[in-house]
């Protein structure tokens, strides 16, 4: 199947015409200049097809031409980059014809992004560009492992120049690519970067657990071990490897980590009890459980003087619509008990990436200063 | 959607259990030790679900249990890495459970592999590993440009060694990221430099076009035009980026380019009618025309003997079973009245990113030597 349209697009490509009956060239999504976007799904067969798109609550029903192609043209929409997805007879798929791809273990989406008059913060501009590198390093107990690095503009050629480092955590089904590739994270530090509002900084943002979610190695669901495994992984592994390999600044205000969703409540988990080794714990909107806020934040709770002492900034984003808004406004009423210091940002919004954009943008211009 | 899922995953993956009726947790792909392969997906209301995998010639039917989850357990693969895809009532679909996607703007596909008993020239193993950097480069003329880099096991810490680069170009719909995702180009170094078989090399990957083939600018395919626009970019942009931003040999001799199908032509294109600046030229199942060989070759058919002069190695690899054998074969018929001289391998299979593996892992052998 691949191979043969691999080898009818061939033909179109170097003939520069279809055959008569042959599958129809499709753009989508195709962005507008008023901002509203034409979405395109070719199934002929298919008896409904809709938009899930996030800059939307409900689905969007698509239309059907003579030729198969289901197709719908949006409202204007607020600018931002938002993942979206075709539901076909009930059935999620990605746009085959974007190969903007949203990376999960558990659904796909694909992403478009509306940039409007003016550029975002995420949008690629301009303007000297980090440096994002895949590498793998090696655990004994979990084998070769994979992690995104970003390295700010300027870090080949000032070889003698040492930076701060974030550590940055994606969400429960997300992989090491989510962070660049959906929250733009090496975009939205090089925008930053380029007007002055953030320190130049190395991101690492690695595989944030031990084995899958949906583990292909235990075939079970098992969170706190994973967490356990992975927080050895993390401090054994991961940052040796870091400090060994990039030329970082060695102190605790010079380490920062942030996460989201899942990878929220790793980074408190790592940041709260560890705050000898890290001066900035960011969370966005962070898991976590009522039932285990003792258990996550032992030591930080069992000290809560030495949290203040150590920690330049702790913060926590979460947006009003989110489902995990009421445990993170439970989680700060017992904050302010035990008198531990934290800043906040309430924002519109859910548990979403165009959130995780905002907050990254949010707190980089405060770490490191 | 997205949005909800996550949050129900977070709550499984928090609290251990999952919700009664809820989607359940489904693992796909499972590669089993005897080279089987279970592909599970989940779909209650779905008629007909298949797998179609490049492993086999034919579509398999796969079958639902009572809960909607549709599987099929294989009979056993040969180890390599394969794309595949579902096809559900008619729609082709990646494997929503599986991260490794196969990078394209025209289908979606998901990436299964069976290992076997040793590992493969393409298995991530435990030896030094090089690192992809993703970098951006300007053109005045397409904007900001994608660009995947691989640099050797070493390439960091000998800050004084200059290395020779491959420029290797992906197929007609695929994107800069294809070549490693799909092709592994990095695995494959790794492990050939760490068997003493390949030179420690730079390989650079561009995004091989100047607009999408489905093209989003021109809402048109005009092959002929985007080549001459990318040669501009590639001469004029690219080179001299990488020249400038990597320690690179600066000789015809430490430079090669090789590419597969539409990739392959451009190779070709690129290559032979500029000996003065490469001194490998190989064609992975090239994509060309018969009636396009006099135009595409013009440089290279007036002086047959400076292309043998110029070039260390001029190589092409096409399959028995691809759609362009034939046309492959006449062009060898060409080269031969022509007294060009060339390696060739024909090996089994088509027109496959196994048999890209298996050409790339063969000239790796043979560059810079």
């Amino acid at each position: 199947m691949a191979k043969n349209l691999l080898i009818f697009l061939l033909f179109v490509v170097f003939t520069g015409k279809a055959q008569p009956n042959a599958r129809p060239v499709i753009i989508s999504p195709e962005v507008h200049a008023d901002n509203t976007v034409t979405f395109r799904f070719y199934a002929p067969a298919a008896k409904e097809v809709k938009l899930n798109a996030q800059f939307e609550k409900t689905p969007l029903p698509m239309n059907k031409d003579e030729r198969g192609i289901w197709s719908i043209t949006t409202s204007a929409v607020k600018p931002d980059m938002y993942p979206y997805a075709f539901n076909v007879d009930g059935i999620q798929t990605a746009d085959p014809n974007n190969s903007a791809i949203f990376p999960n273990e558990g659904f796909q989406n694909s992403l478009v992004e509306i940039t409007g008059n003016s550029p975002l913060v995420h949008t690629v501009q301009h303007v000297p560009h980090g440096t994002i590198s895949y590498r793998y390093y090696q655990s004994a107990e979990l084998g070769t492992r994979p992690v995104v690095i970003y390295t700010p503009p300027g870090y080949e050629a000032n070889a003698k120049v040492s930076y701060p480092v974030l550590y940055l955590l994606h969400g429960t089904t997300d992989t090491e690519e989510t962070w660049t590739k959906v929250g733009r994270a090496n975009i939205i530090l090089d925008n930053l970067i380029a007007q002055g509002k953030a320190k130049p900084m190395i991101i690492v943002m690695p595989y944030g657990r031990a084995y899958p979610v949906i583990s292909k190695s235990s075939g079970s669901l098992r969170n706190w071990d994973n967490l356990q495994e992975f927080k050895k992984d993390f401090f054994n592994n991961l940052l040796p490897f870091v400090e060994q390999n990039y030329r970082t600044i060695k102190d605790k205000n010079s380490r920062a980590i942030a996460g989201f969703s899942g990878g929220g409540g790793t980074t408190l988990y790592f940041g709260l009890n560890n705050t000898d080794k890290f001066g900035y714990v960011c969370g966005f909107a962070p898991g976590m459980l009522k039932n285990e806020f003792d258990r996550n934040n032992e030591v930080a709770f069992k000290n809560p003087e030495l949290v203040n002492k150590n920690l330049k900034l702790f913060w926590i984003g979460v947006g009003k619509d989110d489902g995990l808004y009421g445990v993170n406004q439970e989680f700060m009423q017992v904050l302010d008990q035990k008198k531990i210091k934290y800043e906040s940002l309430i924002s519109d919004g859910g548990h979403t990436w165009m959130n995780c954009k905002l907050y990254l943008s949010t707190i980089a211009q405060k770490l490191f200063k």
